[in-house]
């Protein structure tokens, strides 16, 4: 792995980056110590009055519909415009879009009123973003969803959205459009616990804080140090079951340094 | 134990059924993780203007009313009604019922305009919902709730309503009106973590979603995981504290399975 | 160490007070969890409806803004004017004052409103809390923000607001206006997990609840309980990481007891 992005994680770690998250509930308190986790500081605000404030001290924002509801709506709306004002980069995770209409139009209204810097997703959701056929059965990407499309997808949305699009799955496709690259890391644990897809969007939120110019490379090396750490995490505790899994993938997140990402990493451009 | 009962873990491992919850925010991961540990895949959402499309696109419906608002309870009414419609079965789990008008009057609500397939909670909930004494104190149940009251309590109110009744305690009472099952096992230590309730709740959530017809026996296979993964979890790390033996739980539950629950149930027939 | 102070936990281990609290929904269940461990029970509930009853039912409430909103915050207002018209303790902790004007507003308003028994809090929100000068940034304290100044800001708040006032960091204030105590137990691995302050909050809710009429005491050996344990927690998993660390966290609370209290207090009287 090249070593200029294997040493992004030292950005992280010397920025100490805010991070907003306006975000579900379920997996709210992975995403928190997910974030500290790489290095970075979490600050979690929904109220309407306040969100505009405290954007304009984070250094991104991380924008998820896992739990979405009217008043959360307008709070991401209206703190995603702000971040733009302001230059703060914007992640979108749209989670479980494709399965309510609630979802498609939130989906919609964000990407057409907010400059996103970094969308990701399963292929189910990046599908019906692309408005292509998907088959969204809830929140979590199964296997197959993975196909070969994921390249297509996401190339095609990047450049018709004017952002980094990433795909996460078995093997994670990120492309901005021009370049796309392949991270092969990743173990298939990682879809036994719940939120390992949010924690991915914290990720890259933390790596866009410290980064705002590198939303290629903050998607690229947050994917990396997520796929990773999922293997590190079963090597460590795999045998064991589904809580030790996860306390496993928080303590791999913990240590991961310039070193392992740069001897594990399979990355791939396309 | 009944070879025909504890092969119906393989059941839900095979249908990967789909568990929409409206549930507290308090363990709502744990509820999740529990979900996708048994083999099944969560789904939350609780907005009233997406409620009906999660619940049409879903296995089973638990309602759970640990932290209730105005807002969700109109969707937990919604979202009931739909799966009624439908003919996918409702978990109901009245938490804390008895403490406080706003929960007594939701839980009638839910009883008069949804059909439940199974309703779970301990014995001072229960016996609240049955009009007799009762003295609820918070959300957690005490050793000495647990009174010979539950097999007539749970018999009853299984004929009062129609539905399954399962009251959780140091012996789980699972009633059907006409036949009553005891479950022995269990660990005094679940009661020193939270959210296992809503737990159990929820895997018998993924057992009804992969077994709409049979609510009886997905709720005594659904207790019988639980109380058997609580005495492992006791003997791997019951020394060591609430937070391994936390983690020990979501291990034993992942590896669960037909000739474990075979080898260790004690399970009664009244 | 006091051993007078030290036998506190056996108080509330043998009270097992309900701890009702309005808190957030990133570290809830840290709380939930946290309360038990310590040997109290919780119960959270936030609907405006419900909250009177709720906090009738209790022995103490925590308020804590860390996720308010408008609903939430009327919610607040009535349970803490509740539990003063019925003597039971409030634990404000004012999760980020200084960061928006509705916290700001927020916190003014429940210190106008509700008489508080312990504010907790970091430097940062206290002193903003004083007036004085404050940086805040998002709602982790950082090691310079604990200056010489906790001692004086702690005492003057605590003599204008009539309450206790505990600040919690790398040596965590007590101060009641006249007695001003640090406890210097603690590890700089607090920091990197969530809701280690929130939950400093719940074990101080969960003292008071034991002990109405010791506010200054319970806070005390609240956080003391938490710094020893944190203490502990590195012993046992500080090189392993962050999810480790977090789960001996919540082991070593559910088992400290007076004599570890009394062999590892490091208390001292300013």
């Amino acid at each position: 792995m090249n070593k200029k992005l294997s040493n992004l994680i030292n950005n992280v770690r010397q920025a100490v980056p805010l991070v907003h998250h306006i975000t579900n509930y379920v997996t709210v308190n992975d995403c928190a110590n997910i974030t500290l986790a790489i290095g970075a500081s979490p600050i979690m605000a929904d109220a309407i009055e306040e969100v505009a404030e405290i954007v304009a001290i984070s250094s991104s924002l991380v924008l998820n519909i896992g739990t979405l509801n009217h008043r959360t709506i307008e709070s991401m709306i209206l703190a995603g415009k702000t971040a733009n004002d302001k230059g703060i980069p914007v992640v979108f995770d749209p989670v479980g879009v494709g399965a309510s209409a609630l979802r498609n139009k939130t989906a919609q209204r964000i990407l057409e009123q907010v400059k996103v810097s970094v969308l990701r997703g399963n292929i189910s959701e990046m599908l019906y973003l692309s408005n292509l056929s998907s088959s969204t059965k809830g929140v979590d990407a199964h296997e197959d969803d993975l196909s070969s499309d994921a390249v297509k997808v996401s190339g095609e949305l990047a450049r018709k959205l004017g952002c980094v699009v990433a795909i996460t799955g078995a093997v994670d496709t990120i492309s901005d459009g021009n370049r796309t690259m392949l991270v092969k890391n990743g173990h298939s644990a990682l879809s036994k616990i719940t939120g390992t897809g949010c924690m991915c969007s914290s990720l890259i939120g933390s790596f866009c804080g410290a980064l705002p110019e590198k939303s290629f490379e903050s998607a690229v090396t947050a994917l990396l140090c997520m796929g990773i750490a999922g293997e590190i995490a079963f090597e460590k505790s795999g045998n064991v079951g589904n809580g030790a899994y996860r306390s496993s993938l928080h303590d791999a997140i913990s240590n991961i340094n310039a070193d392992i990402l740069e001897s594990r990493a399979k990355l791939y451009e396309v």
